[in-house]
């Protein structure tokens, strides 16, 4: 049987290493682009426009007035944006069919560099089976892509890479050391309480911690709160439509 | 009390992250170059001389007929040169004070882009204890450099990293998730019956096989067969005097 292959690129920094045509593009980044994509689009949202930095978000503003405009420096609402990068901010009752401008410091950089690719979606701990269900349906090349820290490996993301490579194992063939890696890590962290308690030991709780953010953190490695796929369609992130299973 | 830090680069794609200023550089690339360095000044040769490509190696023998010539491309004697990247190839009687010039596909490029390094040592397991103690008897900054695979970050350099932060973190602060994720991956080895048997599943393992490898292999995941800690001195690899303990 002809299994199709699953990849993991560790830091954007490796990104050119990868082909990614023909290939489903997983974009990560746990701590908390990619949870709070996932928690807007789930709770309704119409859209989320991933932008490369402040200053587009606000140049936006200007052009959609409706546009609600969001993004973080040093885990605070950077100056001239509105919301900040937590989950929470985006409840059912504010973000429903609204179009949401968010930039953050590593994921949406990493959505932008990424080229020729088949489909690119949004993986977080909250939509793990989902994303793990829909690349099984699609049974194509799949690439799982951590945003990092500023190109630094990190734990998060690399976790979140072995959960869904965990999943995929018996329809795919792991393809490279870097997919290893990041199962094992996630086999070790299945010896710990939870996955933020294995999380405790690595730079990014540190430093979410200090920002007061270890909410955040507890929420976005909750497995499967939602069921959604959000897929980035050239222009802005959307709800993918569902095949029927 | 200040620990100094250790910090792992998980390939040379990702070395312009790390800051080598006042930091001991350990080149690791266990499959088979810094083993083979081990091994050949474990049993008496005077230098080790890491070329950049093969048409070097060639030229540096017409200028010094007495150097030994070394390096392989796809598991082969390089055309020019006359002997391979095995360990097994270097036995005390043939190598005892000749100079080897060594050119090999991963190991040998990393350790000429390192810059600024207070030192740069050469680690594999063969002399995996000898160089976690002189680290912690140097007391100094370090950073743990995966030669990898054509900058693919791959299972046993990762590995090794693992085993020495392993050795290293009640002397030292681990710094970077990156060490973390090769420390979980180590303690992940100790559940396989052996290194190399956890290594079967992995791309170089693979590949060193279709060659008739397996030996070379099995060799260089044996911990602790020297007590030698190779250091480039900016020319050539030499031993390393130790310090008395």
């Amino acid at each position: 049987m002809n299994r199709p292959i699953v990849e993991t690129c560790l830091s954007p920094a490796l990104l050119h290493l990868f082909d990614t045509e023909h290939t489903i593009v997983v974009i990560i980044d746990i701590f908390r682009a990619t949870s709070t994509i996932t928690t807007a689009l789930a709770n309704g949202a119409r859209e989320i426009i991933p932008v490369a930095d402040v200053n587009e978000c606000i140049t936006l503003k200007s052009l959609h007035p409706e546009y609600i405009t969001a993004g973080e420096r040093d885990g605070k609402v950077a100056p001239g944006l509105e919301y900040g990068n937590s989950p929470f901010e985006y409840p059912p009752a504010f973000i429903k069919d609204k179009t949401l401008a968010l930039t953050t410091t590593n994921g949406t950089k990493l959505l932008h560099m990424v080229e020729n690719a088949d489909q690119i979606i949004i993986g977080s701990f909250l939509n793990l089976d989902a994303v793990s269900s829909y690349l099984i349906r699609q049974n194509k090349k799949v690439l799982l892509a951590c945003a990092a820290w500023k190109d630094r490996v990190n734990k998060e993301d690399s976790l979140y890479a072995g959960a869904v490579a965990t999943q995929l194992q018996e329809h795919f063939t792991i393809a490279c050391d870097s997919t290893r890696l990041c199962m094992d890590l996630y086999e070790q962290s299945r010896r710990a309480p939870s996955l933020l308690d294995f999380l405790r030991d690595s730079n990014h709780y540190r430093r979410l911690s200090s920002f007061g953010l270890e909410k955040d953190m507890e929420f976005c490695t909750t497995p499967n709160q939602y069921q959604v796929v959000p897929r980035y369609n050239g222009h802005a992130i959307v709800m993918e439509t569902m095949p029927a299973v």
